[in-house]
């Protein structure tokens, strides 16, 4: 009775990690374009300073701040113009004491000078001359050199994944070729006498394939490369070759199906037989996903996962495990959660974490957490989920009223 | 002064929402697999219920609930086995009082059959009959005809984002062609004389152009398809010939830079010739955000912004307005948000909403939202943010303690 000794999810995890470990980090390079939700591979140290000059913030006259003092709406102070610096171009002349430069918008700040009066209180006085009637402090309405990125700064870290602004980022400290890791290669497997694929119509008794499309779905969703989709019929010779072929090319494969009890059940068996040092978890103290195997091959450096059939039970073990460790090796931070107030009493297993899921409705401060009860053969009460909470082995479930946090998914 | 006629937030997107009410809606058909992130044109119904049989959750024998009545750990009642269902096959003989069939898990429950005992509760007492040592109630271990999906229900609401699971959905119930808003073509234009490609060293006085990354970036996150990205000269008739040239294709045309005071302003000038209405809001009460330009041309259907040339700002106005109104269009909800504690006092503008950039840190009772202070031309604040949360124009800043919804980006 295999069953019998399952692993909690965190001894399953730490498994894992320790199997997954021993994989060679694959880092490749890509074009800032296509460097979207890529998860940086290293530390990136600016060897510039950005902005590399002072710059303006507004539109206005570059000033000795000194110059300005006393200034003020009736009492002005004149200083002569002896540069209008162009956007895009070099400041020449030094700003001396009672001189000034105008300096649009991210221009040039000139040697000399060390705040910024915006326009909209100075004045011309005649051609060379300007009334300044605001007082600046040095410092005012510039950006200094580095004040964005210092030189030799970390300003990007490992383990990134990089948005929009971190597109920026790059972009502005001249980085176009990233250095990102090499998104993991899934093989997806569904076993089960039952499936046919889901453009024909089943007849009675079997039911359209879920699984490779949910799977596929959320490997594209972390940045996964999906290599192959297969739906099998459950004899095992047919999982033997697919899994043996997969562990070939893959870094991870992917079986759902045929780890209940079942008759049929041989994904345990392959698995171990195929894989050196094989199978270490042979199920999980998880509601839903218990019927889980966890397995790792050393010379192909495949890990091996075989999920329960049902597709939200596959779902979630697949986000709570092979996201999971995804995210650790490439030194990601967990998924930001929200905060919510649980709407009703909520009953946990006793002696096993619970995964549950949960609508979110507005309430007055804040959200609500509406937990979505169903059997996890259901696809739509994955649907309705905005996201899950996992309630702790040791926690008798949960309070109405009670806080949470709320992974989206 | 354009600038003093400036639109609150709700104000701008009132008037952007009246224009593109006037776009056609263009549909497209995706393949499934290609589905995943778009989103939805239609309220989806299902034309069969699914599942389309009863299924049982569980290894188990298929029973006549009141047959088990009175059975128990030491009480067996008899049942004769009258045939051993293969999962994926029908069930042929129907359950007659006295009797019961074995099904696997997911495997068609026979008719006479309303509940399943599971094999952990069954003893083989010879080969045709079983002794059962559990009572169960009608409907327990299975999943009725339609309880996934209702017949002719509305399983799916126009507006949804398919995510894996709404994939999965699809897949169950056989749509294997998905009915998807088109979406929107942009183009994006970045102004400035000191603009050099990101490959390239900055002269002095130069920077990095990043708005075009970044917008870039932004428009894939939202799933619009950009057409086309170019960094001009601030030259009026360059500007023109873009604009004119990117309104024939695309949906939406964005120029950033070009919209503070400075000299060069042609931005507002150029949209509001080139379109008809042309351009109706010269400015927003928005921190940072106020040069934002917005307009719309009835012929060619297109969306026009002007943003302001920092980038954070730009990318902040972007997300408050461009992606605001395609969630709206296009039937989406709000996103998501999480609910922190601010760490802070924060002041706020007055007579403006102020978009105020956060951290997020780990805290006794979940997240504490640290302020990110720096000037809108630094990009490196943006990136160490991980949401924001709007200041409402009437308040006069936050309180150190206060909870605020950061919405994550």
């Amino acid at each position: 009775m295999k069953l019998l000794t399952v692993d909690t999810v965190s001894e399953a995890r730490e498994k894992l990690l320790i199997a997954a470990q021993q994989k060679k980090k694959q880092i490749e390079f890509v074009e800032l374009e296509e460097a979207m939700d890529r998860v940086l591979a290293s530390d990136l140290v600016s060897p510039e300073p950005i902005p590399s000059f002072r710059r303006s913030t507004v539109d206005g006259y570059a000033v000795r701040a000194a110059d300005t003092q006393g200034a003020g709406e009736s009492i002005p102070v004149f200083l002569e113009i002896i540069e209008r610096i162009e956007i895009g171009t070099p400041a020449v002349r030094m700003v001396q004491p009672g001189q000034c430069s105008y300096v649009p918008t991210g221009g040039m700040i000139p040697e000399g000078a060390d705040a910024v009066v915006m326009v909209e209180y100075c004045e011309a006085f005649d051609t060379r001359s300007m009334a300044v009637y605001d007082a600046v402090s040095p410092g005012r309405n510039l950006i200094r050199i580095g004040e964005d990125i210092q030189e030799e700064s970390l300003f990007l870290k490992k383990g990134t994944r990089l948005r929009p602004q971190e597109i920026g980022v790059l972009a502005s400290a001249g980085v176009h070729t990233v250095p990102v890791y090499r998104p993991w290669k899934i093989a997806i497997i569904s076993t089960g006498d039952e499936l046919v694929p889901a453009d024909q119509k089943p007849m009675p008794g079997q039911v359209r394939d879920i699984n490779t499309y949910v799977l596929d779905a959320m490997s594209r969703k972390y940045g996964f490369e999906v290599v192959s989709k297969q739906v099998l019929q459950d004899q095992r010779n047919l999982l033997e070759k697919a899994v043996d072929s997969a562990m070939k090319t893959c870094d991870m494969v992917v079986v759902s199906g045929g780890s209940s009890q079942g008759e049929k059940d041989h994904t345990a068996d392959v698995l171990d037989q195929l894989a050196d040092p094989g199978v270490f978890t042979h199920g999980i103290a998880l509601k839903p996903g218990k019927p889980t195997i966890l397995g790792y091959d050393t010379l192909s450096e495949t890990i091996l996962m075989g999920l329960p059939g049902h597709p939200a039970a596959a779902m979630i073990v697949f986000e709570l495990l092979a996201v999971w460790l995804y995210l650790q090796l490439t030194h990601q931070p967990a998924p930001a959660y929200t905060t919510a107030v649980v709407e009703t009493n909520v009953a946990s297993a006793p002696g096993k974490e619970t995964c549950l899921l949960v609508e979110l409705v507005d309430g007055d401060d804040g959200y609500i957490a509406r937990p979505i009860f169903g059997k996890s053969g259901l696809m739509t009460t994955l649907s309705r989920a905005w996201g899950y909470t996992l309630i702790d082995m040791n926690k008798e479930g949960l309070k109405a009223g009670e806080p949470i946090q709320v992974i989206l998914f």
